[in-house]
């Protein structure tokens, strides 16, 4: 009974953290304006138009499968995590504003697909988003309260280890591909997404094996 | 517990989806701008300007009603569903892609109603976005794990052809209608969401008879 | 068993539709936009901006509660509800799409307070949502399997009745007002929100007495 | 049974509350618009426009996590809180009012963070917004039945006092400090999102001693 009150509801946290994603992966699409044309009904003029959003298109196609991918990450996290503390609440908030950001660059990113500084900042947010990840799973490493109990910690650990790689390391790789070709990024972005979509067998290491 | 990191909680998945759906059910109506009248309180320029809109008002009621429809189809799927594993994340995941991109071609054919090309923009989309709900019952079809116990799965492939039909083939339909008459394709449209407001008997067949 | 998918969630439904509520409350503020001011640092310049966007502070309030008021009348529907079949998601569905059509209005009566115009289409949208509200407790009342069964039919008649006179009766005078002037209108919409903040003896009456 | 009607179902309460705050949160970022630069493909040019967005990113901070501090006040009361009646449901509406109000502010802020007026405004709004946590707790202190039996009245009164004193009050500090100057004001709002993160040992007075 003692910390009640410093314990949050894991269901509202949820509830809180689901209807932000949903958010950011139902507004990503407002960014891509309806293009203007001279002469109203003038079909090849507006294909032509809508050719010229294809950057824009690409950009939140990538955004909304890391948004996804990110999403399905936090619902594997949530699994481990028995409990909410203050630090977890405030880590998990931490990710959610680094996510919440993710419209801003992915429309720079649209407007600016040739710009070596649009590339960069894009990768440069995700980074610090998937830094986030790393920590809060370091964070909760060391608090074993706070895990379930089916939990193998060191697995966790070494999964920890993982993520660092997988994530921000290969953002900022992505980010400094940008020096070279803009498009080395843009591979580079697309094929986290991707990598991310199918699962892997790394990703039961964190359970105990009976 | 072998693979329990493998399958996703039913009721996040519908938290998110359902976040998704009532967010773009909202947004729709965004894209009708107030208006620009010179004389502030005059009010039949304001009404003028009101009727002006009229193709806004009818391509938002369509795309409403037709997210509507959209969201009863997800409800009925996701009620024969008992498990999420990976892959039917992800086909939910595009399904969600698809209908976060309604807003963008509902306002292109707002703003461009006698444009071929909005017409058939408009009819593309919603082509793949009813694919996908076909691909979906296609994918579980062949794992039955993933399904209720109560389903009949000889009638639920049934029910997937039928889908393909009343869907992605008559959204195709719909958009090749352009090429006649851009009314004709709103006509279809709209046909589509009319037809699937009113329940059917087919929508039992699934169901073993008991 | 038999009829089990013409038969929705009730709680996928609340979620959805609160969903929807919880997303106009809050867009409403977005269509108030940061004024221009010439000199960036001048604090009176932008104070007398703030005044003058009175008007659409002014509407946004009583949009806002308006929203919240909806919202408790659907709360209260929404107990009386046992379960929810195609009928009933419609007539729920036409609801939300009148709530969500609300910041329109709101927004043109923002621009054009003093155009009777912008006044009229503001209550007849209003009406028809209220309507709507009447209609859905019409169709509930002459199919009893869908209430909970401490609802005493007659008393819910009579409650319905009630609700067509404070509902669409009263947005439809207020909208008739506004022939006489804009302000009177303003009077009444105020009005009926802060009627219904404050809970009525009435609203019981569709209870059993025990 | 006799008062059923005049009572919220809590758990609606909540999710209606969790989806605003969630949009809120979300939406402070779309304030921020894609700057225009003339060479499209000129990083130096994107790096000096993304750096004149720095009040932007600064307000926008400061208020995503003011809008989560308030999400933990809002959760920590809706702990102590055991049924909502229509006053409780009210005030919380005028909460989520000045909440859903917030990106307004933030906008304006963002837009002249030298301007004392846009300083001073943020304050009122956030005192306001204060307040309304104050008061609530107020009304529910002398409304025994609506809180849980685990509350110690005596010492959630104390609290309610610390609340006006580390809301409202320093808020009102910070706004008055803008006359000063705007950086003093924003080291104070800062300030006591700050604060707030950290949970403190008073969070617990609320709590009977067992």
């Amino acid at each position: 009974m003692e910390n009640i009150k410093n314990y949050f509801s894991k269901s509202r946290v949820e509830t809180f953290s689901d209807g932000v994603f949903a958010i950011i992966v139902t507004l990503l699409v407002l960014e891509i304006k309806v293009p203007h044309i001279d002469l109203h009904d003038n079909s090849s003029d507006l294909l032509k138009a809508l050719i010229g959003l294809l950057p824009k298109f690409i950009s939140w196609i990538i955004s909304f499968f890391t948004v996804c991918v990110i999403w399905v990450n936090h619902h594997r996290l949530f699994k481990i995590f028995y409990i909410f503390n203050h630090g977890l609440f405030w880590w998990n908030a931490i990710l959610l504003m680094w996510c919440s950001f993710i419209p801003f660059p992915t429309a720079v990113l649209g407007d600016y697909p040739d710009n070596q500084m649009a590339v960069l900042l894009y990768g440069i947010v995700m980074m610090f988003m998937a830094l986030t990840f790393s920590l809060m799973r370091i964070y909760a490493a060391n608090r074993k309260s706070l895990l379930s109990s089916e939990i193998d910690i060191s697995k966790f650990k070494k999964g920890t280890i993982f993520s660092i790689i997988f994530g921000p390391v290969l953002y900022l790789a992505g980010a400094i591909g940008s020096f070279i070709h803009p498009y080395l990024s843009f591979a580079i972005y697309l094929g986290i997404a991707i990598y991310f979509i199918f699962p892997h067998s790394t990703e039961d290491i964190e359970l105990k094996s009976e």
